[in-house]
């Protein structure tokens, strides 16, 4: 069996069905191989900046890894950006890089490149095959180091020619498999000292918050930290760059801590604890002039309950165990959204505003929604208290392009569940390739494209870096207009149907068509 | 003044007056001194591989940097691809990237990242700006650095406080500024050994050539290659990989060694010395099964003429006078071309065949050809020995997703030549966005996309790795219809008028009409 098979089969074996790939000639072996072993879904993107982000997409829904087949140190190159974004979510990757011959590389040949130096930037595992009968170890433990808590992108670089020579057996799993999900050792529960103390602190009666990030905040961990807000009046707030967070359906819901620092800091003001559960202490997304990079307050206790790479679920179970507060039904959904629906939106505007109360009503039940608004987040999803229950998957590592493709790898991971990508026109065009793929694997995506024709978010940041008024040169590098993006054009052009809205009337009707059809839509709403 | 503003004055007095930037708040005091510092021609790009591509292109033309400014690790990671190209090509670029605020770096923030280990992978010059005062230093002894013969991608990374501190006075270049060309140290010129040994080698009569890169490839060296090979019979070779070549206008012209090892190998086979003129050995692009990845005859010795970083012209008019050849005139272009036009193709089929033969006639005097065409690059190219006076620029790093922003930054650097961008449907895809930026600059480049709906190289690579047939999974990752991608309707997204050429007439009417008129075009020419 030849290398590329055998790496095939180890995949298989450890439960790694999918590959996003873009491959090139070192990668052609495995390529061939793909009809010779049964049961690898190869997802073909037109660049690899979508096969980065769909692999994290798919990681955050299922919590297993997909893999990445990518072409040299160049191919890797273009998929770093959302490779760092994986990397903040914290989800497992299995990274495959093909190299050169061995022979070639002494060459210096157009495409040599230092393919680890590259890999390193995104990666803490990175092994290069070192001889074609260890592919089936090398495989398997890169899969453990991509599973291992809290989860990581793990990279593998394979030789051409280790593809085409003997690769030895199949590596399979230790311990018995299970289906669909790869085996490896399971996040640490919690620490009975950890939950002791947090116990102590929620029963004391000073000023407490929780701060939930990871796994905490799917389901069971956001029901299990209603409780505890019911019970004990522990303020609880999620982490804002968590990789998925469980909302809506009338249910108790952490609240989002700002992108502003003069927002997210009155929202932490008075506490003396903040009990940390699979999340980083609250920092800033950027530094401003005179301003603090932490948020809480500095009188402020931070203590972790559940470290990033634990079981903050089992953890926050446990706390609600020692508080003894398990039959407390959680509160209502929290202060920031309005629980009772506003009306749905009528007439000429179009606006964040607008749009987030026609999703308030018209969000399927079970959807998926990926996040890269930016400046227009706030406004919308602030109405989505009242929706329907539904999956979020926010911006991570802040690195521009990552929602289209996440929402690609979030519908082939759940292709029963309706996925929404809210999207702004500036981010959407790192990497609208994304689109073409959800045409191809005919993907139940609907992508709406938030047109504000600006990088609005730097007209905020410009004031607040005190770089002063904005000149006409300036305006010139955050007008995206002259001229305006027709996305209509650019998704018809990769195949995806595609309308444009320019009243809330518009957008409302386009919606509810788009989401009671199957397969991949694209709405422009342009925002007046 | 400010960092930003001493930045900029001082990249300004060492002559770098473009900038191809995607800004984000941590560049905004640099964005907003534009208006305050007159002579910055600041130009944005939708996506960073764009912008890395368009100083790549620039530099080739012009032989002076460009600056990119490109916000923190991960917007440098979407460039690193296009740097890799400028890399090989051995372009001076200024990079300049944003960094978090010098308090904020502690916090592991969403975007934070080791930006140096991005920078290295294609930047031998690499720096943090230390303090706020050293600006001007720092910025003076990067651009020194990205003009160091031959030329290189120097990153200097800034903080964002050091942008709004006080930066100190700028730099002004040491000795007397000449405008529009930074100072820096000249190439080397000719050592009289090499040209010695050189000049017996050629008088030996035994078989030589002479393999030419770099500037040895413009019009100064190609006369005098041209007298060389007239006078001692000496073959004349370019290398595949250079960055620039003068081309056309029934003059003489280094042959271009083949993609493939097996065509490569017999245009040098019988050689005993080959000659290097900034050149590096002539290689294979891939290592193959059972094959020599050097192209030359095992038992052919190699000479260096002038290394990569010295001026291989002088020392080609050296060699010149050396054998005593000055007053002989160049021979006809040389036997891979047909000196005499083909006939204009007519009629219904559009291939790479025909296009070349169109080209051949209509391709006017003077332009710059960037040439992404991959596996239709040789059927056009042969044709266009006869065409008018062109400078080509070529693939230098094999790296997808150069044609359009070199073609771009081309157009920019030379705005009173026609630009001619080549490029296949495959590559186009990575950095589609460049076409908005040409819109918006009005940049006269008219674009030609060669659509054969595949990634039609691989085909030809699976059989040469010896992956065998091509089942249908494998077909599906080389697949690039279902659906097919409407170029028509990408271009005119953004911004570029475009058509669709599926005859010969169609294509000439078209093409005509594109080079007739000035700004951006786009004609998708579909193969049969």
């Amino acid at each position: 069996m030849n290398g590329a098979e055998c790496l095939l089969r180890t995949l298989l074996a450890h439960g790694v069905d999918t590959c996003f790939m873009n491959p090139g000639t070192s990668e052609m072996q495995f390529v061939a191989a793909l009809d010779r072993v049964p049961g690898m879904r190869g997802v073909l993107c037109l660049f690899e900046g979508v096969c980065s982000g769909a692999a994290d997409g798919y990681a955050r829904m299922l919590r297993r890894p997909a893999a990445t087949l990518l072409h040299l140190g160049p191919g890797l190159g273009y998929a770093l950006t959302n490779f760092h974004n994986a990397r903040k979510a914290r989800s497992p990757v299995v990274g495959i890089v093909g190299q050169h011959t061995t022979g070639h590389l002494r060459c210096d040949a157009p495409l040599a490149a230092d393919i680890e130096a590259f890999a390193r930037t995104v990666s803490e595992y990175v092994r290069s095959l070192e001889q074609a009968d260890r592919m089936g170890e090398a495989a398997a433990a890169t899969i453990d180091a991509a599973c291992a808590p809290p989860g990581q992108v793990a990279t593998l670089i394979v030789p051409a020619d280790f593809s085409w020579s003997d690769g030895g057996e199949p590596r399979r799993p230790m311990g018995p498999a299970t289906p669909g999900r790869p085996p490896g050792p399971a996040a640490p529960g919690p620490r009975a000292e950890c939950v002791r103390e947090a116990a102590r602190i929620l029963r004391s009666g000073e000023p407490a918050g929780l701060l939930l990030g990871g796994g905490a905040l799917l389901e069971p961990g956001r029901a299990a930290a209603g409780r505890l807000a019911g019970g004990t009046g522990v303020r609880v707030f999620a982490n804002r760059y968590a990789a998925r967070m469980a909302c809506g359906g009338g249910k108790f819901t952490p609240q989002r801590l700002a992108y502003f620092p003069e927002v997210a800091e009155p929202m932490l003001a008075g506490l003396k604890h903040l009990i940390l559960v699979e999340s980083q202490p609250p920092v800033s997304f950027f530094g401003y002039p005179g301003r603090r990079s932490y948020l809480a307050p500095e009188d402020c206790a931070l203590h972790v309950l559940a470290p990033i790479e634990a079981n903050g679920t089992e953890a926050l179970e446990a706390l609600v165990e020692a508080c003894g507060v398990g039959r407390i039904a959680p509160p209502a959904p929290g202060p920031e959204g309005a629980p009772s629906r506003p009306a749905l939106p009528e007439g000429a505007g179009l606006s964040p505003d607008t749009i987030g109360r026609a999703l308030a009503w018209l969000l399927p039940e079970g959807s998926i929604l990926s996040d890269e608004m930016v400046s227009s987040g706030e406004a919308v999803l602030r109405y989505l208290s009242s929706a329907a229950s539904y999956d979020l998957l926010p911006v991570t590592g802040g690195a521009i392009g990552q929602g289209l493709p996440v929402a690609l790898g979030a519908a082939l991971a759940c292709p029963d569940r309706k996925v929404i990508a809210l999207e702004a026109d500036g981010s959407g065009m790192y990497t609208l390739q994304s689109l073409w793929t959800m045409a191809r694997e005919r993907l139940d995506v609907v992508t709406v494209i938030l047109a504000n024709r600006r990088y609005r978010i730097l007209d905020i940041e410009m004031q607040r870096t005190g770089a002063g008024e904005m000149g006409r040169m300036a305006n010139d590098m955050v007008d995206i207009s002259r001229p305006d993006l027709d996305w209509v054009r650019l998704s018809e052009g990769m195949g995806v149907p595609a309308t444009r809205a320019t009243t809330a009337d518009e957008f409302v009707t386009q919606f509810r068509a788009a989401v009671s059809q199957t397969g991949p839509t694209l709405i422009e709403a342009v925002l007046e």
